[in-house]
């Protein structure tokens, strides 16, 4: 069994790749839960949703999010009553939110919910919300608390930040399931997703990173970042503003200690020995997962990685 | 000022005629609640909506509800995940769902919300939910209690009908800004809309036959039966079902005490002693509101009626 730690788009992206390389019932997915939001009253999970769409085939492969074909005419209702609508929701993606939210209020957990989602969509691989409690990204800029969807959607991350805090998470219980699987593990890649606030926000949790310290897995880490920039995202601007090194030097030091190997392109390799002096074996290649053929091989390269 | 009671399809075309003949400030709707549905968590009032649909000239004119070129893509992807679709939500009306729930959720009542519908829409006749309270009408079929919309939508009205519950009626409080406007009024008039679950639902909730009753306003009914049949729905069958005569007669009692005049249709026109008998008025004329003119010409008649 493999455990993939992920967030969204690059998580996706990956886990596209690694689907079709290995046994659906043997990966299982923890995906990030501290980009949901409410928006009107529906409960939305941006992170968790990318995987089983794109899993499904179902992902607008343009966006790397929402589903393919989609149309906007609930947008455009909305608008006339004054809503915001800069959440940019399709009317099929809305049958998700509307669809999940009904059931959260029937008593199921976020966990349930997505294991029906993910039937319905016959995505036979196990996607895990990292916790069933709620757990909210929040940026801290300048003087100002930020949601974190409204810091990345509305304000399109154009803003300083300051700190990041993960509300609700000193107390949220970990998936049992997610640790379980961890302990269970040949192997645990921690996705090329932002390290700040998706892998971040997992690992926020109580019990994760003594689950993936303690686990006899091989642990490899996918950089985000190619020459110090992510394919998409703030995550470079993010961890400059928490003054950690926008570079794979800076994955490697966030993720110390808790993973062996770190795969980063070829445009970084002449900082594969300070990656090592790190203690943490660098592998180079191409990461950018420009195709689906790219997407396989680094997938390949990862499963060689863990030797499973 | 003048106080139409109306239901969906058949008062919203009545409504359409006479907004176009009269000033806007003038009209006072009051719509019947008694088939709002929770749906998904959403709450949806598929009477009250017609209205504002029809008077902002936005409603699917073919189906007589819902908008005008809208989408179906939300219950498209419902549908994958094994959600129940027959009550068909197009994905433009939907924001009207989803809005209106997120608003009743931050505590606005049915009046407040349908305020401010209405003023994004700019329709600017009052539209009055006959209650703010929850009443739902239910019917009894055989040894069944079928929510009104499982009726009407889903087993599209083929059931016979015992009786006629409106739950929650007893202790609804009637919206008071609808007691007033009829208390105030010059005119009242009972829009072609089902007797027993529009009208009826409306003048189950305690104050409004009192209110009609002791107004000094003239009143009016308009059938909404030709020769014993409704233009759409299931009155004809539904007024059998309790034992009353499915035919001009019918509503004349069914109406008694409450209106002073009667318009029926040329069909009905041998009934019109019959009508009188029951101490009602009756004026006979074309009915049928199959085009726009012959809405303005009903709306016409019943104002010259009513003297106003």
């Amino acid at each position: 069994m493999i455990v993939v730690l992920a967030g969204g788009v690059g998580g996706a992206k990956f886990l596209d790749g690694l689907s079709r390389v290995m046994g659906d019932e043997r990966l299982v997915i923890v995906g990030n839960t501290g980009d949901d939001l409410e928006f009107l009253g529906l409960h939305i999970s941006p992170d968790l949703d990318t995987i089983p769409y794109t899993l499904a085939g179902l992902v607008d492969e343009e966006k790397g999010w929402g589903l393919k074909g989609d149309t906007f005419s609930f947008l455009d209702m909305l608008q006339r009553y004054g809503s915001e609508t800069w959440f940019r929701i399709g009317d099929k993606d809305l049958a998700t939110h509307v669809f999940r939210t009904s059931l959260l209020r029937s008593g199921l957990t976020l966990s349930e919910v997505m294991r029906r989602l993910c039937a319905s969509l016959e995505v036979k691989q196990q996607i895990l919300p990292a916790t069933d409690d709620p757990v909210r990204t929040k940026i801290v800029s300048d003087d100002r608390l930020l949601d974190f969807q409204d810091y990345f959607v509305k304000k399109k991350y154009d803003v300083n930040v300051k700190n990041v805090i993960f509300e609700g998470s000193e107390s949220a219980r970990p998936n049992p399931k997610a640790l379980k699987a961890l302990q269970d593990s040949r192997g645990i890649i921690f996705a090329p997703s932002n390290p700040v606030v998706s892998i971040g926000c997992i690992l926020s949790i109580p019990g994760f990173r003594d689950a993936i310290k303690e686990s006899g897995a091989r642990r490899l880490a996918i950089s985000p970042l190619i020459a110090g920039k992510p394919v998409r995202g703030p995550a470079d601007r993010m961890m400059s503003g928490l003054g950690i090194d926008p570079s794979v030097i800076g994955i490697a030091s966030t993720y110390r200690s808790l993973i062996d190997t770190l795969i980063v392109d070829k445009a970084d390799s002449s900082l594969r020995d300070r990656i090592r002096g790190l203690g943490i074996e660098a592998i180079v290649t191409d990461i950018l997962m420009g195709s689906l053929q790219s997407k396989i091989k680094l997938a390949e390269l990862a499963l060689q990685t863990l030797e499973v």
